[in-house]
């Protein structure tokens, strides 16, 4: 029940956006996250930690059907996707430019295309902790699935474009020309909690050097030691913002049952607690997603289970102690 | 099955007095703890651990029925609890008084007043460890519940006494008027596996500079540490007497399910273990305390698994090694 | 996914021998663990990994009946057990001489007599790394059971030999005679997971100064420094082939329940396979010994789930990496 401490980016009185996309690129019933998440009192809580809380409703993202939204290559529904993020950017940028914490609830996690790049319209030298089983870093060619939630950070770190696409068309824009301008550099990224990366991601994180702490350093080095050297990768001074973006299959699936591509293995209750805690506590949070949450997956205790471990991640990574 | 080792504070040949205190303030079913802990057979563990065992049945404590014990203003059974736990206090301080080591087997927590009262009163210079989920910190005047399985500390550390409770009768003593010479320095007490404490507890944890190591704190340095760390803070030349006070729920609601108040997050089966080894092999034991096994919580396989994880901590406290 | 990277005493390009040993010296269906490893496919997978993989087939073992196999004091069937394991000598033996990496796969732990002298035979100057909840190091004298999967050690260590069996016939060789002159000196033995330990084997533990680090240890320092103070033990220039037997009973019960004798609080999945994948990365492996993986008991979900995880450890004793 603290009420939040020093938090650099964020303006007082304290706010959070409450950000809910009701999204799914792809995978069935992940668009229902949001709603389980807000329907078990995710704004009541924040607001008992002391923050200002802003929710004015879920996010309506127009309807493209299939029909329209063929694949480009092996991509499956581009134009959608490009047009949901596009608009997630410009929202988080404007809570952002607010002095306000954006708080993305999804929803797949090809949506940190838009709140990755929201952040960075308004910090552009933001840094990114990304907490997921996966690296997410597929691009466009390198894609077994096509699924866009497993290549939101090659487009971010530039090593995928618009150009890419080979897309050829007078009526209307290439799919995610919009996101040509933004760039995160890949010094600016680390990964923590990967234990399930495909062969072609493993050469894009040697080849660019980026951070990556998989189960194996969690378990060599603890999670506290762990925590501190992504930061000292990406974060030496401790002075830029940070964007937390926090896909729940990171958590063992004992921990976070219900979502949609677990895997063994995982961080756990208190590993995830811990990340959430320590990133607050440095005062540099500036924008929190939180993912992949599918409460169609699994029975409903495993539901009602990991929408709390949701919420309570949330909470963490907001202020709340335990002391 | 290592025979005990040089233990400071025990005479030899080592003794091990069983102080059974099948009691509960208020919640149903703690009470009947204690016996299902020796009827698992702790009195032949221990023998066989090479101790000299001292049981001679559970105490029997005067039936002081709720009509003559109304509340004090919300405090619930304040004349059976305080009656109960000065008894307690006696038979502790007379078992340390004959060098041998009190094991007090509850029960709720409250009875740690008694217990902790008794060491102080052979070992002035005692501290102490408490291994909880909760601070048990609470005032008369901070508590919710009543419950004064929520303050034994607030009166041990001389934060709340007798005269707090505004009581004035011509005919009998105040309640916990018996605690008021008794005090236990907060820079002599250490919490390990907090993870669910009041805001007003916090404020005092703060105020008075209290070692507390919560699960944050077991996740970021190991178990290994903060043991360490928790006895640098409150026996720096490891010369004091230990009391150890464990209240299982510290442990994770998997390991130890039958418990009145369990919280998420908790200390692993080792991590539970550990602790006790490791106090045990400072040498510097004087007392330890099992409290709040409820039986009467839970499927039977739960119970039973709850009795044996108790049974093992008090193996593993009292000299039980794996090498 | 990742190739095979420096494996300094295996040959290029890199071969695996799988030696199936269907082997029970008296527990009821361990002897089917290997036949579940391989139907999971765990050759494809090994390949998938870049490894030339052989496999003719599962070993047969010649049957003695019990009736001409009396106990040699409490040892039970000693003849087979030590006919056995000399053919499994041989057998690890050749592969290690032919630069292959021999992978046994058990059957119980008395196979390691054999997978050890058949390391030793090719590599005099190995060490051994033995994972496991037991020690596995009573002599003919100090067993209860009379099982010789408690014992393999004592034989490897020359705790015990065969002059110990006293036994006197004119028409056959003493069991385990062969391996009289094969010598592990106890300096070059490590214990990872140990938490179930008999007296007697303690006293040995400690009269020979063996490297043991039980899960208190583990505890203590984190699975990352645990096997790197263990490899300091026993081959601290790190030039030593690496001997690594895994008893999938040194897991949790919860990880690996399909084995013979469980023992609560043990290593995690993700300390498991950190061992492997550690040990690996050191480019010493020489030989790897998966064994106790019994499909005949618990439940076909925990039978399932064992035979995945112990799939899951060969490969990274193998080379599989998280990243
Ligand atoms: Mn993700
Ligand atoms: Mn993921
Ligand atoms: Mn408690
Ligand atoms: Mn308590
Ligand atoms: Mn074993
Ligand atoms: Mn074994």
């Amino acid at each position: 029940m603290a009420a939040p401490a020093k938090t650099q980016f964020i303006a007082e009185p304290k706010t959070v956006s409450i950000v809910g996309c009701p999204f799914s690129g792809g995978q069935l019933g992940v668009d229902k996250g949001p709603i389980h998440l807000v329907d078990a009192g995710l704004a009541q809580q924040l607001t008992d930690l002391g923050w200002n809380v802003l929710f004015d409703g879920h996010h309506q993202f127009e309807e493209i059907s299939t029909e329209t939204d063929p694949p480009i290559g092996k991509m499956k529904n581009p134009r959608l996707v490009s047009n949901v993020t596009e608009a997630v950017a410009k929202v988080v940028g404007d809570h952002a430019r607010k002095g306000q914490l954006p708080l993305t609830l999804g929803g797949d996690h090809s949506l940190a295309m838009g709140t990755i790049a929201g952040t960075l319209s308004q910090h552009p030298n933001a840094c990114v902790i990304w907490v997921d089983a996966h690296a997410d870093l597929n691009t466009p060619e390198t894609t077994d699935s096509g699924n866009i939630h497993g290549m939101p950070l090659s487009f971010l770190l530039s090593l995928a474009s618009s150009a890419d696409l080979k897309y050829t068309s007078a009526s209307e824009p290439t799919p995610f020309a919009w996101l040509d301008n933004v760039h995160l550099p890949p010094s600016r990224l680390a990964y923590i909690g990967l234990r399930d990366v495909d062969p072609g991601e493993k050469a894009l994180l040697r080849k660019h050097d980026i951070a990556a702490f998989s189960m194996h350093e969690v378990d060599r080095y603890g999670i506290g030691q762990v925590v501190e050297m992504a930061l000292d990768r990406v974060n030496p001074a401790r002075d830029r913002p940070v964007h937390l973006s926090f896909d729940v299959d990171a958590l063992d699936p004992t921990v976070a049952p219900s979502t949609g591509t677990p895997v063994r293995g995982g961080l756990t209750f208190r590993e995830g607690h811990y990340i959430c805690e320590r990133l607050f506590e440095t005062g540099l949070i500036a924008a929190f997603d939180l993912m992949e949450v599918n409460p169609s997956l699994r029975d409903p205790a495993s539901v009602k289970q990991t929408v709390a471990v949701g919420c309570s991640l949330v909470r963490a990574a907001l202020g709340e102690t335990l002391l």
